[in-house]
């Protein structure tokens, strides 16, 4: 490969001569200039970005923390993080922290070591020195922070909503199956549902659970409904769960919905395709991932920045495990 | 944040000796070395990785290209990869390349840019220049390239098992969707199908699909009871068609597996919660992605290596979609 010498050399100038006119940072006389441009071309030499990024103090990586890829919520979080960043020439370093807060602080203290401009995460601390020490632009995804930039979802009226529609629908003895305690957003709608099931005054037990994955959701949903064989309404944490749930019930021959409603979270792309097909609270995730990394880039070129906190609207998401509301 | 000219001045050394020892790269004094120590705690230095990088020739950046995240099969995969890559100290650049080959390329060049020392792709093309001409080590992964390193699975042999354990099942007028044309491990699924029907003289029809997004599974599940009504076994590209199929197929109030079985491909973590729970061929993804990691981090090291080329077994995974096997 052709090194920044090799075009000197071929241009018949000084590397400091080529560097400057690479990097922007002095003139070149123009002539000069094409004698490079073509040396550039002719060698087919590609400015090594690390060299660049010392001159620069800065590169175009990123810095991105998600939790889990493998939960389905976040490979659409991470696409539309990956296409704003992609269609504006930055790149991404990415890594899963698994909500382990030695883990995340490993991740974010390489990527600063790799000289990222900036960093995206989904932690549950964001309001740790691992982030408040960081001198580049952080945007917390999927998650708040006091006064940080952030852009998430309305949990807690993603949760009243669950609620509201699974009371109008009938159901009267509702089971909420609460989310990971160190999870905010899953708290958050967990909070929310039980709020408006007081409200209404509606009778609703607990089913504790304590992650996301596949493995686990099905020991949840089979506890579920030994605790609580008459429930009729099951307001699920997540999709995956209410996934598990879906398929214990039918395996215990309840109907559902006539006998059994759910209502899952996230509206991941398997919802739908469900038998019957999930009815949801739905979170935008990929236009989130969108605006995230939107946000970030505006800070990282000092562009002017209307909000730096969007609270993006969840929506209610009917299809096949609820039935119709009453009039 | 305190750069190494800070430690050195702290330290009382010149910068070249607090790099010597930073990097190891010659002979430090004890007492010296102490007072290096002391500074870089007092001042809470962190070496700059994007520098060392210079030093050393390389950096512990490695590049991961996969085609798209947001089909369930790649998760898995990617968190193979990066957890080897974490255990062991490598961090990843992660790309989409939407089996684009322009995208590809672009994400190439970056990787290379920013002077990862390895890259691991999910591609259609390895035997480009784009792969060719690189000067560091590259594995190619649920893709093979002659003589190339790579870890793949058997997809022929994939193929084979579906068409004959559907026809062991009672199967004889069989629907084989096959995959998007430019995606090889697709291909070769398909003709492992097809050369197993075709051994066994039974008659089958072909749906031809483009992509594996889930908008475009329900309108290919259409299509195929639409053009065959009378089909009674379907071996689906993957696990996204087959939960398709199954979807439409109950719609249309066929009883699988009585009527119509389905065999999938992947077992992606969604396929156990359908119901019926879907039979089908299981890659092991995850184990995968970790064995390319290997790969990668062996070659990258110059640790020995005992086989460049890895294929992976498929198996044939038992659930409901299918009937039991004939005596």
């Amino acid at each position: 490969m052709a090194t920044i010498r090799d075009v000197a050399k071929h241009a018949g100038v000084s590397v400091a001569t080529v560097s400057r006119m690479i990097n922007g940072t002095g003139y070149v006389h123009e002539d000069t200039r094409r004698n490079i441009e073509t040396a550039i071309k002719e060698l087919q030499y590609t400015p090594n970005e690390v060299a660049r990024s010392l001159y620069k103090k800065k590169s175009k990586l990123t810095g991105l923390l998600l939790p889990d890829i493998t939960n389905p919520f976040f490979p659409e979080l991470a696409r539309g993080v990956e296409d704003e960043m992609q269609e504006n020439d930055y790149r991404i370093i990415f890594g899963n922290s698994d909500e382990d807060r030695d883990k995340e602080q490993d991740y974010i203290q390489t990527f600063v070591q790799n000289n990222v401009v900036g960093v995206i995460a989904s932690t549950n601390s964001p309001d740790t020195d691992t982030y408040r020490k960081l001198a580049i632009p952080v945007v917390f995804l999927d998650r708040t922070a006091d006064d940080s930039p952030s852009v998430y979802s309305d949990g807690r009226e993603g949760g009243r909503i669950a609620a509201r529609e699974m009371i109008a629908r009938g159901s009267r003895r509702v089971t909420v199956m609460q989310g990971p305690k160190h999870v905010r957003p899953a708290q958050d709608r967990f909070k929310g549902a039980v709020e408006m099931l007081k409200e209404q005054g509606i009778d609703y037990n607990v089913v504790q659970t304590s992650s996301f994955s596949f493995t686990d959701a099905g020991t949840w949903a089979e506890q579920l409904f030994r605790q609580y064989p008459d429930t009729d309404g099951v307001i699920a944490s997540n999709d995956i769960v209410a996934a598990a749930v879906l398929h214990e019930a039918l395996k215990l021959g309840k109907k559902v919905p006539e006998e059994v409603q759910i209502i899952g979270y996230d509206d991941v792309p398997l919802s739908g395709i469900l038998n019957p097909a999930l009815t949801t609270i739905r979170q935008p995730a990929y236009d989130m991932g969108r605006a995230a990394a939107r946000l970030l880039i505006a800070f990282i070129e000092n562009k002017p920045i209307e909000q730096s906190t969007l609270q993006m609207p969840v929506t209610f998401t009917e299809r096949d495990t609820t039935r119709k509301a009453e009039q």
